[in-house]
């Protein structure tokens, strides 16, 4: 039997288009059977927040991250075009009338099909950000992992 | 014989200066002999459109996505250092004492080398771009089309 | 023997946050073996260049990049949350108190596993740019010798 093709993307950016297309490429691949996996790391890591409040005591700094960043991937900005918030609603509105699937549809979709989705526990720990914030059935991996799945790959970007 | 090497690049990004690098990436390749496609979605499809304004009925949202996007390679901004317009035309001053080529030079370099410029019709969709707003001589596909582009592919970027 | 792994980046970011990415990727793929470059470029030769000011005969416009763009990887801002050069500060102060390595760190580390730092002569003279404003003991190259290193590489990546 021929051995799985594989699909490996770093996402690390904390927009809501660049992870749209990292998870539109993850789900295409995955179904062409490819074995997928997504590397969260840095602002990438906001796309598998929960999108509640979790109390965690956490230091000043860490505090501070949190609050600055989006909760999850449904709060996530535009690369482009932000537009005081304007850019994402407008990109939801034609999602919307196009019957196109949202960044948090295109997730669940991406853990039906068993990609596989890390967050980076190197970044996770810079920026404070602690397990129980983030989405459940997740793997946690450092570079060394990351590597390990992409030196085999077929296609490997970083998003 | 041996088989060709393949590049393929995903353009994503609308910035004029990561829309040259991927140019001048995909010029170099097809040099190589290699056999080059770069798949255009997103903000990146703007490197495609015709700089004229073409009379087209769309709907509100698309009227505005038009107008706030840029027409053309040679209309788009700089990644970093904008400064109202004041980088690109550093950037493009630059470029003519250097006698360096232009992006829309780049481009039509690109397609005398036979690389295959693709616009993605799923964001296509999304931003309301039709093809007649889109240069000639080029092909409309999906992410199934990329992935089956890039799974056998040498160098695989996203830019 | 079986051959080494290749893992072959091109830096075309300016960005901090997108330079430690991927000096933290390239020195963990040496620590694994891996041939690792870095191939820099537009924004990302801003990592390569001394912190002190280097007298230069320079043109008007190279004289004003020179000015506008970061001197070394110490000053260099990040891709979110800039925030007046509060964003990098936060990310300085969370990296001191977690012992993590800093960019300037990372580069010499780099240089010590001999991973292939490279500049790209092409965009240097666009920029304006000369080789006695960059660090020591790196190479100068062109599109052909990126193309060379990444088409028979394992993990290519753009960033």
């Amino acid at each position: 039997m021929a051995e799985k093709k594989k699909t490996t993307i770093v996402l690390f950016s904390g927009d809501y288009d660049k992870a749209m297309a990292a998870y539109i490429i993850a789900n295409g691949a995955a179904a062409y059977d490819h074995e997928v996996t997504i590397f969260h790391t840095f602002w990438g890591l906001n796309a598998l927040r929960k999108d509640e409040d979790i109390a965690i005591k956490k230091g000043f700094i860490e505090k501070m991250f949190a609050k600055m960043m989006p909760r999850g991937a449904d709060k996530m900005g535009l690369s482009k075009m932000h537009f005081a918030g304007f850019g994402p609603k407008m990109i939801k509105d034609v999602m919307k009338k196009h019957n196109a699937v949202s960044l948090p549809q295109l997730i669940e979709m991406a853990q039906e099909q068993d990609v596989k989705l890390v967050a980076c526990t190197m970044t996770m720990d810079l920026l404070g950000l602690q397990q129980e914030e983030l989405l459940d059935n997740i793997e946690y991996a450092g570079v060394a992992a990351y590597l390990s799945d992409a030196e085999d790959g077929n296609v490997n970007l970083f998003i």
